[in-house]
């Protein structure tokens, strides 16, 4: 069987230029350790995403927590497409994400998606420092979480996020889920998204 | 006059629980070091930008970058908001970001703009280890940018990054921003923005 440092270090990103360790051994597995996450390291996650910058310092960021052997853990399951839900069990812990639409004086806040995303961004920093590891997914039915945790009308919910400290034993997945956590990671070129000057037309977009 | 490493002293998050010392030094500088951004520094930002985790792996983020004396960098300055123009013209390098809106069967995708949120994020912490600001600006005009840029339909521009290396001097900036430059940093308690199993009504929701 791969040990579990195998797995980490199997995924370490093939990056073009050198970057800073935490951001090129994050990755996103499906498997975690079967330990609670310690109540000092949720702290320490929340901190990192309430010292990130936003527009106007709004701060639109929201987190709905839940451990194994919860209700509300059961719920956030329960909202997960069929293929996340498969996985996603084997999480000590579960996450919603969410943010405030509005600006303080009820005006449209455009960049509270990507403020969300920022923050969620430093999260995942902090938590790469601490062996733990987020699992971002999109698969989800907004609609209905919105509804069963009664989510204000001004917020909106973005992702789920499985969190558990790296290390989870392979065996728990699928083979095919055990493949894809062992497959290289791929990325595009950064002269497909990095333009100096002016705006180059890529092949992405010939599509 | 305060030395360039007083200043990033002074503006260390205050926090509740002890983080990763780059994200807890990060801050949104409005002075930046006279000197240009290596090349091979720019190509490490993007590349920290390029191993961010998105939805579907679709890569939306997108970037566009002018150094100054360059007619590029007039034109992204000329896009800004009055308050930002007068202290952007600081820094060495200026960024505009934008996101595809589309995944790859040509769907809307929701998550763009998060997913752009999390690359700059990351983008920030590559930075922040080499010692080099990013200051985000929602304040501009995206309609006069995509048209001067002929940015392409899908495409939508978030924001502008002004960006240096820390140790700017304060003088450049007027009595005003001279004093935000060193004013405390202030954020809403996690009491405020992370729910443990179901939302909380906060204060904020009741203004």
């Amino acid at each position: 069987m791969t040990s579990p440092e195998q797995i980490q270090l199997e995924n370490i990103a093939e990056s073009d230029y050198e970057i800073f360790a935490l951001l090129k051994q994050r990755y996103s597995p499906r498997t975690f350790k079967d330990v609670r996450i310690k109540k000092q390291h949720l702290n320490q996650l929340f901190e990192a995403a309430r010292w990130s910058p936003s527009s106007n310092n709004i701060q639109p960021w929201r987190f709905i927590y839940a451990e194994k052997n919860s209700e509300a853990y059961e719920k956030i399951i329960s909202c997960l497409s069929d293929f996340n839900k498969e996985w996603a069990v084997n999480a000590p812990l579960l996450m919603l994400t969410a943010y405030h639409e509005k600006t303080n004086d009820h005006q449209d806040n455009f960049h509270a998606l990507h403020d969300l995303g920022f923050a969620v961004g430093n999260m995942t920093t902090q938590a790469q420092y601490m062996g733990i590891a987020l699992h971002q997914m999109a698969g989800l039915d907004w609609k209905k979480i919105e509804k069963i945790f009664n989510i204000p009308e001004d917020y909106h919910i973005s992702t789920a996020i499985a969190l558990g400290y790296y290390g989870g034993e392979l065996n728990k997945l699928s083979p095919e889920l055990q493949k894809a956590e062992l497959q290289e990671r791929q990325r595009i070129d950064q002269s497909q998204f990095a333009f100096m000057d002016e705006w180059k037309a890529i092949k992405h977009d010939e599509d």
